[in-house]
């Protein structure tokens, strides 16, 4: 296996000249980031990513979880590694100073983030969902169970859980059937969750399920489902730990990839009812879920640059080990020597690249809605929704793409499991299917975030990019990298416009159209990317190395992603009449 | 698991429609194929295939083979399988009837082969690979090695192993360092084979090892490598067996898929040499080599089609039987009513679809190479030459990515190994790495195919297709999608003329060119298949329902894959700097 090392040089890259991370701090009231003391945060991951969880991945995948008498255990040495991960506070990062959080920027904390799922995703998954539960809890419920639950979640003291899915609800949450009858100052509930990632382990001393279950007058459908804190443990009005609760993991699904991450079946109410409490209001379920489920798409977006940067370095090291073919001169030479490696290198390289300024961008995103002024509030809302499913939807589809390029460099060796390539190539199959499927994020696309405002949104990325196009101060050699862009910018304003006149096909195309603004924004940040390089290379202490080869990744992405978009272009205009024709007896 | 059913009403038409299949018999001599017959093997084959070797296919997934004391043990209920595939003569179907094969076209024996793979592609490596040693073994040794070995790999009593791979010698077939030293009648072989493909197996009382090796005289590279005969047992001059030969599987690879086929590591040589028998002329290894390769690649790109068909099947299945979402009225669907999901069902349905027509028309030029006249032999050497690459590299890449929506359209059951899904994804990922990788097919392409005769045949098959285009009758509504074709022919025009004044770039750009001929071949063949549909629509004794489908998957392949070719026509003219810029530290 290839050591991983955190790409400190290209992250901080990314967050100073694509993200304007400087800018952000000092509007954030937060300068001290600005002395130092990001780096300091950063090398500090980057080396518990390196020494600490790096090691365990594919230990993790060799010796998944297993459920046993007393629940799920956790791949040996992932308990000890994750009391380092909280002992140094890691998890606090983003989180409420109100309750033990450091309150970073979201920016910074997706960068360190970043460092956890390269290391080791399965184990990573942990610490992520804890995140989207902490957003949940943080905005959603009352003052009282925030001050049980929230300071422990924050910390990592506790983990936490999503509990969304059913056997017959998946992408249909409307048809969620666990229900929860009150009972005193609490509720119980039962029914049986099914892909419960991280749904029991022995990391903790406790671990607190979300649930979305329906109270007894519920109204059907998704208007009906209220979310519920429902403990491992329950927690004594000294904080101090209770009884178990009747929840509990009952078995555990043999997976293509990922299995250092335990996904439960979860059984709730067995004996009677598990003690639950209300998030929120009754029958407002669905908007605390969002709020999870909204962090967590933009965390398996990065999770999707995370892999594909593992495999990346994994298979470049292998490219320069790997002798194969022979110079005129009778010399052998290494493969990364063979154009059509360095065009696959390449690819990987790029390719991640511009997955990390989309990624950062979209998190910093999230960092300027909070201090954003009153009347720029409502854009920076509809950036960040806009982002969410391009992040999601487009980086994970692309991470299939990029970790099995990591496979193909590895010729036949890339098909044995000890290689370790296979394995992010598993791992990266996951991405493009959880917390909400490419398909819906491409409805999201379409529909909450495209038709619900008439395209202003999409529009007003559009132009923005746009008038960046024209300004940007590019090398001559990369002039036609831009007129790329500038044709890709009119076919996808081409496109919004014909969505926005071809309502009744928008499901249709919604994945098209959400892998076309992907292309784009990936070109549009690496272009920025570039004309910061071509600017700071004027600058003789600047490693000029890097920088060049910054400019030659936007130029091959240019060249080599860019023109994928006319394609989506040209398969977005011919409509939905050719995908719906067939009657079912006709497949 | 979901059954799998041979597509007999698609293949037919193909035959039928695409490849010309009655004047092709008529031009081999073989109208008895024309009464009957055909359907009738092809009927006999299904079945076979749908009971007796789909049911072992999630088996071999789960209890690969094994190496014990006493050699590879394949997975239990292989060996009865394949008694039932050799007794009723399948092996035998295109084999030389001199040494008591069936002579049948290529193109026939292809639609066979297909129901092998689709039904257990692991299980029909054996056969696939014993093919290709026959091709070899025909061509190139002498009547007396072809008496004691070829009618018993006909027949299939004997299966054969292709032994090139060695550690440090793979796409760079120069570095093999086998060494083969004469002693009377025979040479003695040392060295070490890896990812041998079915290298030892109970199923046969004999296994015929085609190895290549150097001569004590061999001059270096390429040009010194020879092949040899050895059989796992020494056969007697009655054609009895003799004592086991010095040749041994000696481990066996633990596989991201296709865990059914065992991928030896062969020593030969261990207790002073394993006897062997020179094929053809000493130092002509590589033209020997090719023969068996040539076939094993048309071979592992119609795996690539039977693989991506049987991950439809089973993703239809799913997408039919899953209810998830509510309509208006209140009633639930099945997932098949959803837009974004027909429209994966159709990627899958049109791209294997138009993979089967290539696969087909180009094994079906090997038959009319047999039979061409004198002056026409050229030009289907030529297009043969050509279709190879393309059937081997463009087939194999679009199965990863149809077989990776086999699992998007499962949702998270596709990431769960019983699903069965994820095994087709899992034992796709080999094709496009074994029997050349992507890489090699592109650099065959624009090399040995394309540069070699100034693109001749390249311009050839273009002004084909473009005639065609011009004459084709299609519906109204099919219009746009014949236009789109229009344009990519022409810019797979420009593309090839563009190469011939940047031969430097050749071998930067082969894969790019590769696909582009790809999606190009499949569009032409999707639209033949169309016209033809369009006509027969006239006759209403025409299963029409079928028609229509034919119509519609053909204008959705247009729509959805042919646009493709102008971003990989855009990625080619962009040529190689940005590919080949960076020093390997800047990686």
């Amino acid at each position: 296996m290839s050591e991983y090392f955190f790409p400190d040089q290209d992250a901080k890259f990314v967050l100073q000249q694509v993200v304007g991370f400087s800018d952000l701090c000092n509007q954030l009231d937060q300068n001290d980031l600005n002395s130092g003391l990001t780096d300091a945060i950063l090398e500090e991951a980057a080396k518990l990513g390196h020494e600490v969880l790096a090691p365990l991945n594919q230990i993790g995948d060799r010796q998944g979880a297993q459920l046993g008498a007393s629940g799920v255990q956790e791949t040996a040495g992932f308990s000890e590694a994750y009391q380092q991960f909280i002992e140094s506070g890691w998890p606090s990062l983003a989180g409420d100073p109100e309750y033990g959080g450091q309150g970073l920027p979201r920016a910074l904390s997706t960068a360190v983030m970043e460092i956890w799922q390269s290391a080791n995703m399965a184990f990573s998954l942990c610490p992520l969902l804890t995140q989207g539960a902490v957003e949940a809890v943080t905005e959603h419920a009352s003052d009282e169970l925030k001050a049980i639950y929230l300071e422990k979640m924050i910390s990592g003291e506790w983990t936490a859980t999503m509990n969304l899915t059913e056997p017959d609800a998946g992408s249909d949450l409307a048809a969620i059937k666990a229900k929860a009858i009150p009972q005193g100052d609490h509720y119980r509930i039962t029914g049986q969750k099914i892909f419960i990632t991280w749904g029991d382990h022995q990391m903790t001393d406790n671990i607190v399920h979300l649930v979305l279950a329906r109270l007894p007058d519920a109204p059907e459908g998704v208007k009906g489902i209220s979310l519920f804190i429902v403990p491992k443990f329950l927690v004594n009005s000294d904080g101090s730990l209770g009884e178990l609760n009747d929840a509990k993991a009952v078995s555990l699904e043999h997976k293509l990839g990922i299995h250092g991450s335990p996904t439960c079946v979860m059984s709730y109410g067995d004996q009677g009812g598990a003690v639950g409490y209300l998030v929120g209001e009754p029958h407002t379920g669905l908007a605390c879920m969002f709020t999870m489920m909204n962090d967590a798409r933009q965390g398996v977006g990065l999770q999707g640059l995370a892999i594909s940067e593992r495999a990346y370095q994994h298979a470049l090291q292998y490219a320069k080990d790997r002798i194969q073919g022979t110079q005129r001169d009778g010399s052998r030479v290494a493969i990364i020597q063979h154009p059509d490696v360095r065009r696959m290198l390449m690819m990987m390289k790029s390719g991640s690249e511009a997955m990390r300024t989309l990624a950062y961008v979209a998190a910093s995103e999230a960092d300027r809605l909070k201090v954003a002024a009153p009347h720029d509030k409502a854009l920076c809302q509809t950036r960040l929704d806009l982002y969410t499913p391009i992040v999601k939807g487009w980086i994970t589809e692309l991470a299939q793409e990029l970790t099995s390029l990591g496979v193909q460099i590895h010729g036949g060796m890339g098909f044995i499991e000890e290689t370790g390539a296979a394995q992010f190539y598993r791992d990266a199959r996951i991405l493009p299917i959880y917390e909400g499927t490419t398909g819906i994020q491409g409805l999201d696309l379409v529909g909450r975030k495209g038709l619900s405002d008439k395209g202003a949104g999409m529009l007003a990325l559009l132009d923005q990019i746009r008038d960046e196009l024209v300004t940007l101060q590019l090398p001559d050699n990369m002039q036609a990298a831009n007129e790329l862009m500038v044709q890709a910018e009119q076919d996808a304003r081409e496109a919004v416009v014909w969505l926005l006149s071809h309502k009744e096909d928008a499901s249709s195309i919604g994945v098209n159209l959400m892998m076309l603004f992907g292309y784009l924004c990936g070109g549009w940040l690496m272009l920025r990317s570039a004309a910061a390089a071509h600017a700071l290379r004027a600058d003789s202490t600047q490693d000029i190395s890097f920088l060049d080869a910054k400019l030659v990744s936007a130029r091959f992405y240019c060249e080599h992603f860019v023109p994928r978009v006319a394609a989506h272009w040209q398969t977005i205009k011919a409509g939905s009449e050719a995908i719906l024709a067939l009657d079912e007896a006709q497949f």
